[in-house]
């Protein structure tokens, strides 16, 4: 009989295939017996049964939060969706030193490169040049740059410095913006420390260039970006809606955007998909994307690397180092995020 | 009388306050004693009487060849217009120690950008998606993304390793990409000097995701990537056509990308403006662009900044050190180049 | 009476003025009612008078253990001296969730500074240079180089990747090092994503021309280096002991530099003050340091930022972010090391 | 008989097997006919009758200054002491457009580590501390760092911006140091361009706490650090003197280091070997080398890969570009600096 730790592997949302590169699993396999291990979701009786015995559970979601009482042995959630499953009790994770691990960073680098990509887009009117082009009326050379931009030396704001934000700073550092951030779950001198300045909401709308909205959602920043926010925002700004509509009066936003206040790149909708007769589907100085900054199919495969850089880690004892561990003094913000994100980004 | 040196100031298809902030302007009066210094083009009298005495000569063009050998405290033609002029007797200045600079360096910030974005906006699918949601047919997460890809750790490949691959090099930096470069024009110790590797054009045709064609036009590279080199591309990869038509056999690129052979961003054409009914217009799989990548207004008051900083290095008898110093060994080609290049790029 | 919160600040082995700038201890004044805030040490009586009210208690050392179960509001001890201290009951913590931070990563910059001006200064014999000179037997341009070699394009090796190491990283950069790393805390999956490669103890030692002995001392590396491995030296590498004599048998160490097997740069030692007749003081090829690798006085009031940084995190029910938090894994571990640190590293 | 091209290989006071790595010398055979190709001096009479069929001429000296007019097929003259010979006809090289190539670039890596450990040595007093150890005389931690400082956040001065300054600004990049320049040939705009800030020598002197002296010297420099210039150093700052004694007043600076006034670093010097009883040899708080900096055995094999790549550039008609090519503006002066340079730096 295997004398190998026991790792239990129930995906739910995703597949294996989809988040595991064939060396990563065979790794796991070599350094543990998987449980389950299949796409289809684990039947509870099984999941309570092996509960008892895991050192480590790799889950979508957390289906059986009655499981977490018998897991007795259990070290680490490795969770694969992107987010703290609200289901979690974590205070008693925190008491009994179980890890709660989110794959949120593996979706960084993606979600910067879509983020910068859609904000030189519409600021040297990308989309919009290339619709011309197909309709005949496009302008050459200096007449097709009457309102375009470049990102050069130009003051950008971030509202929200977590992982993603984290990951855009590397790839706007060639362009030698002045960085504004504005999050405020983060002390001033650790922002400072990093080389970005902290601001206040109002200053970050009204003076940036640029504005890429990074933060995560919560019960906090519910329609943060009200209508009187979005009103200081400069009418050559571009309003760059990454992580979610929440955190945004999405009416406002619709209203302003077609009366031609700001441009905007939106990737993130309060409703997905969107209905057919949302009239931001017609403004013209927006560029849309339908939730499609986070989920390049390469690029899924560095979860399931996450995952086992980290199983292995908490096998032998040691702290994990690549997924997002989740900190006691957000544990109820967690649940309040969670809850509003049912899907997998 | 003033004893100012004296510099011809004659823009020619630029305007004055165009190319030069008004900071700028007024260092080169308080340098110089500007002669004409007006929008509308010297006359040949003018120009004529005023060649003697003149030390430096700003210029669009290159209009009165015959002035060359009047001007006998010459020291230095500065060109505004993007490239050499095929008018200047290049021997007779190299001859006479009389530098010609051209202000190309000052596009390859704003064309790097532009190649940058419509590289990302060609592998994300970031005008195809917009398209998309306009007319209410997007994917959306995962359904939206199945044949996108990121340029993070991707093979790139440069043809033509010139101002405007120097430029780009730094903003791929955070990509982590390996660069392939083939520039018959430099050295493979050099190339390998700058940390990229020299390779031939059909293995880096055929071995790279993302292919930007930055090469100067020569008498040299006309129609170089013909059908037979197009066709050693990937399926799926990205063919960014930014520095001139003049290199691809463009017919070929047209039949290519619309029978999906691989994707292109392409801001350059064979003629411009293009015809109405140019099929490539109707192509899906191609990021268009109206020869917008160097013509940033904002980004053209670079060019008097490095005509002041030089025009200043020119009289204290320093080596300019801001813009492109014509070259003894490139002379002959520098015509073929310009003779190709109407424009103001 | 006043509403704010309660910290109370025992430095111990440090001074207040040492480690704290005027602003950043007006910003803790702001923040909080500060109790005690002397040099001397606090008396156990007003200690434990003060511990119940408490919500962080800034620390030299932690003396009064009995003080936890009655500090009943702490949210976060932050100690100052530079590692955790053993007294501490980390279990009760990480069960009250109360944070544990170390001001350890304020040293990191300096000691980075420290390691790479100390291979430098053997790699290119700055030191024996100097002296050779005050002696008159210098010799000149290239035949005092006959020895010497420089950083560019070298192995360099990593023993322990933790904070000292990780502020090496961007020192070394420059010069283009491919670097070797060996940690047993740490997954080889994390360590290739930071861009470093993941090597044995023996092939590290017997691979690197300049080798860093950047390990946190425990229970577990005593003497890790021992004679046998420190055999594996190459004849023309240096061994740069920065962080612990712990971790190395310092008279295989002695035999073999005094023996010229390899040369050394060595900040620490078994028992310091060294003796004054310890033979290493007169081998040849070592560049020797009396244990200032991170005592610069200019650099200790980043420990004061740090911590107000922090505690303003833990006022406002954050995670603390610039100094390093207690790892439920490594708790039994800091105590070990704690055990060999009596000084202020 | 062969149709290579013909290229004299005549090093003078370097040796072939020194400046050239046998991959690189396969590769200069491959390419031409290499004349001579011998580590003692080419005899006149040889190098006369060769000087006609020559293309290029990899010379340590230039001895023959009669072969110039006999050379009529020449492309470049490649020299690999370091400096541009002041025995070259220039004003004829241009006129004939024949390359003048100077190897100085090779050392520019080399010098500049040397220069940034020389600088933190003394700032960190790694060499003092080195001998205490050894006397016995050391101050253990805090205590022995009472007047260091590192160098991160400083203000750093570099007089003179050429090829060693551009070699020693990645060094500084991760120290985050404001960086001023003094350098009288160097536009400003250049050098914001560069990202440093332009300055007056006095304002550099009197502001930096680190002085890089960088300059190449000419006849214009000449003790230009004068006794008054020198006075304006802060007492805290390190003088590191690297490129030539030339350009400072040396008695003075000997006086001002015995006196205590600042600290220093000295790689150069008046007369070469030093006589053993010059005073400076005894000042306490300099760092002294015997002209060291630029003569590190393993990266004299640079000087070759940059000779045969430049030399393949110039028998492919295309421009060199990795040795230093001399300027026309700087002629005269170059016949200055080279007359003060017998060595080989």
């Amino acid at each position: 009989m295997s004398t190998k730790p026991k790792v239990i592997l129930d995906p739910a949302q995703r597949r294996i295939g989809e988040i595991f590169a064939d060396a990563d699993l065979r790794r796991l396999h070599a350094m543990a017996d998987v449980i389950w291990g299949r796409d289809d979701v684990m039947p509870e009786d099984q999941f309570l049964a092996a509960a008892p015995d895991a050192t480590a559970i790799i889950c979508g979601r957390w289906r059986y939060p009655q499981a977490l009482p018998l897991a007795t042995n259990l070290k680490a959630i490795l969770e694969v969706g992107g987010g703290f499953p609200p289901t979690i009790d974590y205070e008693e994770c925190y008491r009994r030193k179980i890890r709660v691990l989110s794959c949120a960073p593996a979706f960084g680098p993606q979600v910067a490169e879509m983020a910068l990509g859609m904000a030189i887009a519409a600021g040297r009117e990308i989309v919009v040049g290339d619709s011309a082009m197909r309709s005949g009326r496009e302008k050459w050379l200096h007449a097709g740059n009457e309102t375009t931009f470049t990102l050069y030396g130009k003051t950008v704001g971030m509202i929200g410095y977590g992982g993603l934000a984290r990951a855009l700073r590397p790839l706007l550092e060639p362009f030698g913006c002045r960085v504004l951030v504005y999050d405020p779950w983060l002390g001033q001198g650790y922002l400072r420390s990093q080389g970005v300045q902290p601001v206040g909401l109002d200053e970050l709308l009204s003076t940036c260039r640029v504005i890429f909205v990074l933060a995560v959602p919560s019960s906090e920043n519910r329609a943060m970006l009200s209508r009187e926010k979005l009103e200081l925002i400069r009418p050559d700004a571009v309003l760059a809606l990454i992580s979610r509509a929440h955190v945004v009066d999405f009416d406002a936003l619709t209203d302003l955007v077609l009366a031609g206040r700001f441009r905007a790149a939106i990737d993130v909708f309060p409703v997905e998909p969107l209905p057919a007769d949302h009239p931001i589907r017609t403004a013209p100085n927006v560029v849309l994307s339908a939730h499609r900054a986070g989920s390049v199919r390469e690029a899924m495969t560095l979860i399931g690397e996450m995952v086992v850089d980290d199983v292995e880690c908490v096998l032998r004892g040691l702290p994990p180092q690549r997924m997002l561990s989740a900190q006691p003094e957000l544990a109820g913000r967690y649940v309040a995020i969670s809850a509003r994100r049912p899907d997998s980004r």
